[in-house]
């Protein structure tokens, strides 16, 4: 039923966004002189909300909550076209939702702009990376053993957060909400657009990898 | 076996409530002037504890631990009112106790008033979202998949301690009983009653978004 | 075959104990004015190998580790109280073993004498707490859920290094290598014997309590 | 089909790689007056990857990315040794990539020379020891649980960060790619070969052991 899918994509872009801004306004206030401290509370609160979120809403909606997530499975046929456009419009909805859930619990303006500076080809190509990543365990995981899909994403997702110069956004509907705080987990709009397109690359240089490694992957399982 | 049960409720109380307080009481002692690696201690043993109680007590009582879970399990008729009622006074009684057992071990007062301000609508709104993230991870992955509880209820309680301005307390039991440490994750009794009836309208809110989102869920299943 | 048993006891006791002490003296070299930080890495390297340990060396042994764990094995008539006697036996020389090799990695005195005061009521007191945990959680998870067993040890101890003043020693064998240390996981050997008599205290009301709480539990399961 | 398992193997290995020297860049970078903080960060990265790539690796190459193992299961006659050197090489190829790969991240020089001076008797000990455990930990595993060798062999992983004074490399191909980098995770070249003698030796002790601990392991599973 693609309402109630829409609606947990919605809900869960929403709750994920929340936790990834709130927890990042929470660490760098109580670790001021200390980003490394306040970088382990915005990771721990990341990847915990991540296992919780896919648990749940995967059999749902496949928990994406990541356009580009979305487009790998729209590519491979396993979503149709316009559910996947759908599924976009709601994860960009809930992105920002919880970009304003965030502020409004910390008592800030509901939207900013952010000033995080995030240009240079370096963390550009981070992102690639981190996207590449991503996908490849979603798409392994789906192969070698559905049931560690959560924690397995959970996993990449700090390690991302550490191994990256860019802290592995790895998500456009989450980098549109990020340019909307103005606070730890934020990125500059202007250097938003770069962050997307190579976030699309790395995925879907994912899926072609995927194809050669894991070729009797499962059809029909949404996650 | 109610009798069973209910020493189950007190006794997991009682020793979630000692986690809570007692990790923030070495934290803050070990790290006076950086608050965020004290919370990264009594979140791990917050998480760890949660794991282990809902683990070994979820078979005997569900595992509750927290009259607004009781609450939810009460309207969805899967628990009868008066043990309901039984079970909420445990669970204050545990959480009580758990408190002056954590004082006990510090050598502080066995009962204090916390002065710790947490007033302002915004920490209320947080505590209606920590406890709704709660109360739909319970009910979700009791029906995505009822062996992820422990670890998804530990992993929303991690989350919640960083992403929310309250630092998520989502339970009535516990909160009285933070009301009366004067410690790191003390509240003022005075701004107890807010968090409270918040916790109490988050949880409600979970359960009617949960008979849309997991409306084939299992029953009799008490956790 | 008790042979192998008791090399896999002394070799687990051996690896635990040096994982215990030698997390320690690298944790507070590298984070000498914050003892949280220190507690923090000293506590998920004692995590992780316990998870490690209990996996691989429960099948031969039960992975005990612990005379306080042993001696309610024993009373619990699932292992001879001969057998019992070799265990405790092994776990004392593999963890004095294990601090003898955390000194010679660190170029430290293979043996030493601690100077770490940690006397007083409430100390003795937390270790009672620490160990009564401990072993409702070996009973607990036995009868919920025993494939949940290396978690839930590594979870608890994961708790009680936070939660407690005495940061859960929780086994007399790690106490009496404990005081051979000079470092930041040891205990004055005055101090020991106090430590060791609370230990067994809080053990036996453990089994106590789990005859009443998990009364079907299965026996002929060594961990 | 061994072109797909060198493939994995060198993927695998260049991205654990990438993310040991990434994190360590970004940990202390962020926290250059707490080394403890920093490592953290390291050993969190570290461990969620493993965890990862060993999941969807597994069923593909057996997940070594590491000599040292690749040795151990020619010696168990479970992989040929033409087949063992190609792995071999495309663990060297993958790490050295790993290392360039985080240093393009950071806009560092590709390839780099160690200056970290990690030389001394005791830390070729620690070496030995951590790989005897890694080992270890991956035969036991193989007999008692073959599903936990992922979060096992991550948390032993884990554990060695910490407990050992090397911080545990545990791995001769991991050992050259640090030696390229001018970072937190490097070694000096000069420093290289005793720990890779010695990472070599704790294999084989390991080997050795688990033939009396876990007779009866499974054959032809190669993880």
């Amino acid at each position: 039923m693609l309402k109630r899918a829409l609606f947990a994509e919605t809900l869960g872009s929403l709750l994920l966004t929340g936790v990834v801004i709130g927890s990042g306004i929470l660490g760098s206030g109580l670790s001021p002189h200390n980003g490394a401290v306040a970088l382990i509370g915005n990771t721990a609160a990341t990847a915990a909300i991540l296992y919780v979120l896919i648990t749940i809403f995967g059999p749902i909606s496949g928990a994406h909550f990541n356009p580009a997530v979305t487009l790998i499975f729209a590519l491979n046929k396993e979503i149709r076209w316009p559910a996947a456009c759908a599924y976009g419009a709601a994860q960009v909805i809930g992105c920002i939702g919880g970009a304003m859930l965030a502020h409004a619990m910390f008592e800030a303006p509901l939207l900013q702009v952010s000033a995080q500076d995030r240009s240079g080809l370096a963390k550009t190509l981070a992102e690639a990376v981190a996207t590449f990543a991503l996908v490849l365990t979603i798409l392994g995981t789906r192969s070698a053993k559905p049931g560690a899909t959560p924690a397995a994403v959970a996993l990449v997702i700090t390690a991302g957060y550490w191994w990256t110069s860019s802290t592995s956004f790895a998500n456009p509907a989450i980098t549109i909400a990020r340019a909307l705080t103005d606070s730890f987990a934020g990125i500059r709009p202007v250097d938003a657009p770069g962050f997307i397109a190579s976030q699309l690359a790395g995925a879907l240089a994912a899926l072609t990898t995927s194809k050669f490694l894991f070729p009797y992957k499962r059809h029909g399982e949404a996650t």
